[in-house]
């Protein structure tokens, strides 16, 4: 524990596992590489922080530059520090995700050069990463499914208003299972956090099925604070 | 985004927040500096990761050298990363967290001389300590009172057998707010998570109250699945 200042030479860099749900597939979020190392390669959204650049703020930045997106609501989830996880010298990564209506967005389309492109991603097929970034998302998906038990996250990822078949998909894409629909139904509306609306679906070919809303008001009484006990 | 690697002269660092529950009192892991900056000044245990160090293994090593203790289960829970949060130079730290039972814990000793002491401090009237480790005691305090309705976390830091007054303590401890005691009990013993032991407190100058057990896997049954639709 002798050494001074900088400690060694390192450097830092955020990566972006963004979700979005979009067609009844959850997908994520990737860019076409257009540099050294793995140039040509799918990647997650991600570079080096600057000098002067607090970690949040280069997060911002870095997924603006490569994707077009902006003022999403990012959250740190893992830091990856492992000594060989990049081949060109130590860089130590800051993971941020986010989950987004993919719907309503605007088109994607890296501000540099150092992308070539930027574009959604079935997750259940996704195709070989560079550096360490198919970790990177396993731990980033993972979080996202450890969440959906305890944290109104579907519902970030849903339109406003949502049939209960989408939020069924929804469900089976991040559990990557099949789930029984009329269990499925009964459950999800014996919590009471689902509003049924007095309107239906618009210009589908198939029978008009029947939208909700979702009360987050009523989830949160009812799952945070289940342990509160000052009530 | 033209920068090579490294793209700046940076250092790592680990910053731990370890809570511990002892006598009816939250508290966290504190050292004693013995190296500038802030010399002389209370802190979180935390260091320089090595070059040749991942994460990990460093938050190991470091709160083992500082404090004495080691095979804690640790978990990152935030990066910070702000330009001038380190007066020497730009210092990324990875701050992690655990929770422990003091009772039981070996005698607390720095085994480098960067430390002058270790030693556990109640959280509510934490002295002033150096760096921003007070902002990361914070943060860390907050995701603990946050899992506190979703995790069983209040069972990692009691005994293995407890008395209902030592649990609520730990919630009035965690929650920073007096609970009503009849209303604690009866909404505690409501989820039959706790088991009651045939056995009571030994050695205690009043009188002596039951021990109860935590059931993890009835826990787990009540509140980690409750959205996990597949039964």
């Amino acid at each position: 524990m002798e050494q001074y200042l900088p400690q060694f030479e390192s450097a830092l860099s955020i990566d972006c596992v963004i979700f979005g749900f979009d067609a009844g597939e959850l997908k994520v979020l990737l860019i076409e590489r257009n540099a050294e190392p793995f140039k040509d390669w799918y990647a997650l959204p991600g570079f080096l922080v600057k000098q002067d650049e607090g970690v949040d703020e280069a997060a911002e930045r870095i997924l603006y530059e490569l994707t077009g997106l902006r003022d999403l609501h990012m959250e740190q989830f893992h830091t990856f520090g492992d000594v060989d996880r990049h081949p060109q010298g130590r860089v130590i990564t800051v993971a941020y995700y986010a989950l987004i209506r993919i719907n309503g967005q605007k088109e994607l389309r890296p501000v540099t050069d150092y992308a070539k492109a930027a574009f959604w991603h079935p997750v259940n097929d996704l195709p070989k990463l560079g550096f360490d970034h198919s970790r990177i998302f396993s731990t980033g998906f993972n979080k996202l499914r450890r969440r959906l038990s305890y944290q109104p996250i579907a519902f970030e990822l849903l339109p406003e208003k949502f049939t209960l078949t989408q939020l069924q998909q929804l469900y089976e894409a991040i559990l990557n299972k099949k789930l029984d629909k009329r269990n499925f139904r009964k459950k999800m509306l014996s919590y009471g956090f689902l509003k049924e609306l007095d309107e239906k679906q618009k210009n589908v070919s198939y029978r008009a099925a029947k939208l909700y809303k979702f009360d987050r008001r009523k989830y949160t009484k009812i799952f945070q604070n289940e342990l509160n006990l000052d009530k």
